[in-house]
């Protein structure tokens, strides 16, 4: 089974995707990557993915829970280098990658995780936010 | 044919090579990364070999090839990740990679490539070449 590298570069885990994301490898990625970030402290995961000609609904499965894993762990996850042929038939699918963001390139992925920490830095408990929390209403 | 990404990260373009290099697939690496080279005027290339398991006569002249290329084009090389046990084998083989400068991981890779860049620019022509080492700027 081929492993893909998690290379770590200042506060960021950067991920190349090349090969094609089978069960396993999607796996082991997963916990490979979980084990890094709490091994390293890092706060951002970037995923580049210009490799990829294809992005069907395994890999968007995949990258989704990265994401979520990652945020549990208090990571932001970032999608970069997408080519504009995935992007339009992940969209002719239907797939959307809900709760992914994505980024051009890795730079920018890079700046916009920067970006997102300082303000989560500044307003830890989003308390700036400009709707007060909504009281819950109990169901009837 | 695949091909392998050439992500640019500040003044350095990252290559993680994760698939079985074969003729057309160096060449066409080489040619990419020539082109990034000019295209963008960075000045170092790191190149990640964390995911093969066997470096072999090829690869390392591949990687050579690649270093000497860069050097034309005015960028330096440095081969990060290299496994304990590729370093023992290539060793056995009487690899020694001549004229290729490695260092354990992406971080110190970018780092020697930063140091040696300073130390470029402030003794352009060699010619101070007793002076004390120039203290490492980290990159942003």
């Amino acid at each position: 089974m081929e492993r893909v590298p998690i290379l770590k570069i200042g506060d960021i885990l950067l991920v190349s995707i090349q090969i094609d994301m089978e069960d396993q490898t999607a796996l082991q990625l997963q916990e490979d990557l979980a084990d890094r970030i709490v091994a390293t402290g890092c706060h951002g995961v970037v995923i580049d993915i210009s490799a990829l000609d294809i992005v069907d609904s395994f890999v968007g499965r995949t990258l989704a829970s990265i994401a979520s894993i990652s945020k549990v762990l208090d990571a932001d996850t970032v999608v970069v280098g997408m080519r504009p042929a995935v992007a339009i038939t992940l969209v002719e699918l239907g797939l959307s990658l809900p709760g992914i963001r994505t980024a051009l390139n890795v730079e920018l992925g890079m700046e916009l995780l920067a970006r997102q920490r300082s303000e989560d830095v500044d307003d830890p408990f989003g308390e700036d936010e400009d709707d007060p929390e909504t009281p819950v209403v109990p169901t009837p």
